[in-house]
């Protein structure tokens, strides 16, 4: 047996990949452990197991490594590049304590490693990527509606208030929480008082916003219908359509005919 | 009649059965009447009707018991299994005023009876519990995408403000909340104040969850549609698929095709 | 010509239709206008249109009573009982003040005859009060999870805040508030701030409400879509199903059979 | 080469079409850029890069309009009158300041040229356009119920808060407010410290509203379904339906029959 091939049973074997979710796991409860207040001596011990799981991530990184045939096709997955990254970071010394917290923000990003190790999880976040840019042209849509609305509001209501309608970074963040209806009449009763018909620019922002998601998640609702007919249809070859069958009926009925 | 039949009898018959509802129905009034300032000798009143009602329980569930042919079968239900325990713990003699609130507790869950005992009710939320399982690995990546804004959270935003990012713990209900749309803002702006960046944090945030619950609600409708497209093809176990005509025809011209 | 089939005629008639509809939408400016603050002579004109209008309603459902040939069919429509009493009780003269309110209330109402008169919008109303029983018992499962919770919130939170937990009726209110996330946060944090569990109780009731929720529109959505199917086929009488193409093919063959 | 053969040959140039949509997105980053604090010496800039606009755009409908064949058929398509009024309108010399609100406010409306421009855009804006008629007697509906409540609410609720209930309009904005669940609960606990009834009002309020919004989305999606369906279907016009095989088989009986 070669050594990549005894590579490739480790990493295929079940018990090793349900320890590596349960290491995942442990890193993920020593992240949530580290925002709860903890005596010194827990946090030396928090210290030596993150150390340890990061040996052990490296360990199985370089069992999936060296079990791949071709090691370039290692780097051809996206989430192999962002197991050896997030684990490459990991591995920077940290001294000073500024950097401390950009530490502690990449051990978040370990948990997402979670995602890359489950295949289900991979396939559904692979899914909902796919389905974005189908989205492109409504999102291109949304944010016209939101840059105009944008920049109507920072053109009037600025000297209004300039805390939400500053400029139109700030006008389109605004915009955003009119539209979840968080305290949006506070920002429309105030921008009233001076212009009497602001609550046309708000109940129209909210029907066109409201109308454009709406046929957004119609849109998607019709296309995974569609795809989900479409797979019945390839997954089954030996299908027979009714025009194979009409050809068929078609054929017999002229064999008939040259009998007579 | 041997007993068992005659239990039975009686456990089908459509009166007992409205009369067990309306107790059931007296039970949940009860309830709520305790809610609003009564008189004492009302109360006195509820305490008997109270005992009332849990005598006519346990006569109930006797019969019920009696009527099954293997008593075993009796304790695979799990309806039956809350029946009992429900009515079991209203035994309990309460003397201290401590327990009162528990004892309270447990007469509100005869509410539930209602279910155990309408089969309409005990299908749908059948049917509800079925569906659960299906959303899990959605679940699952919802729970990660909450654990990491959680722990990124409280990592950043702990100093502004504990009561919202303390803990990790506390950081996703405050997330819950943003992902309700309730307030959200009043916290992004708190957190703004000292980090300028953090409307990405929330705007992300916002977008993933509601992304993730769209395709939830997707999946689901496209489930049901499918499975009642199934249960319509089983129900009709005579129905003829294209492949049987397209066999029937072949057949037929080889027929011809011999008599020539 | 007879008497009835003249009144049939002009109920039939479109111009006649288009006037009523016409005096509906004044009858309901007038509602609008006495909102706003207005003159006394404007008032009187006001008072002086409210009897025109009431006077060609009167006209209008009589000849609409008269074009019936069986008179009592006339009161089979639950639309004209309404018509009816909608404009008997504008005739009731109010003297003292108390009751001018009532008769502002009544002339609300008018507005309804709108959906009365217009075909499509009488359809509309109808097809939305023909789903709702289909909703019963998803209604009926929302109902005991409101009581049940409204029952546990009485009782653990009543000492805490007497105006949202006060008793049951007003628990329920608060839990449909809760329901649409108007504020819940409010609510929770200040039930947690005794009882440190409350977000459990929170948290599980917005996702079983969400959950009960989604299922219901699902099956609306369901529902909708079979009838839909259902009525497609039904339009077409002449369809062939795939069943009789097999009985078809197969007589054929028996038919060939025999001629061998 | 004729003239407008050239012109159109311009006209459909790939380089052209995203050169102008690079203007326009200048265009619209030129409106962003004015809503922050900008030195004077980049104000004379922007005002020079937004006469080069001008003229550009000038040049680009003159292009399209030389390019079409018939001169009248250009103003058929209301995107080219949008067009040519956008451009037409930002020609107008402004002197005074009270007018320069206005110029700027136009130039805002110079971004919706993109969608203008990209057909994907337009076509996606004729989509949603098409389907708001058929959404005709909902929204009458939904209308008809506002005013209702509208006219109630400012009969029964005007003394309590005249800037809610002031008079119909304001009364219906402060209902879309509460169908929006925008702090509804202070609408109402307000006005039910008078009129203990009230809530009856808002909560069936929100239900008529959800419910009709709820048979709205449904409407579409089962349109939009059944739209896909037909479009299928027309697209493959060889398509055999049941009724034709049907057809076949029995003309492929009766001549066995004759044969016979």
């Amino acid at each position: 047996m070669s050594a990549i091939s005894r590579f490739q049973a480790i990493r295929s074997n079940k018990v090793f990949e349900t320890f590596i979710i349960v290491v995942i796991m442990a890193s993920a409860l020593l992240i949530g452990l580290k925002t709860y207040d903890i005596p010194e001596s827990v946090h030396i011990g928090i210290r030596w197991l993150d150390i340890l799981i990061t040996i052990i991530f490296i360990i199985e990184i370089s069992i999936r490594f060296a079990a791949e045939e071709r090691k370039l096709d290692f780097f051809k997955s996206g989430w192999n590049i962002f197991d050896v990254v997030i684990v490459a970071v990991s591995l920077i010394p940290i001294d000073n304590t500024d950097m401390a917290l950009v530490a502690r923000l990449v051990r978040v990003f370990r948990v997402l490693r979670m995602v890359s190790i489950i295949p289900e999880l991979r396939m559904l976040l692979n899914s909902l990527l796919v389905a974005l840019p189908r989205l492109g042209y409504v999102m291109a849509l949304m944010f016209i509606i939101f840059y105009m609305y944008a920049a109507v509001g920072s053109l009037f209501f600025e000297e209004i208030n300039t805390f939400l309608w500053g400029d139109i970074a700030v006008s389109m963040l605004t915009l955003f929480r009119v539209m979840t209806f968080e305290d949006w009449t506070d920002v429309m009763y105030e921008v009233m008082a001076v212009y009497g018909w602001a609550w046309i620019y708000f109940v129209s922002f909210i029907f066109l916003t409201a109308f454009a998601f709406l046929n957004m998640v119609i849109g998607i609702v019709v296309n995974v219908l569609e795809e989900e007919h479409q797979r019945e249809i390839e997954a089954d070859p030996d299908q027979i359509s009714l025009k194979d069958l009409h050809e068929e009926v078609v054929a017999l009925r002229q064999l008939l005919e040259k009998q007579r």
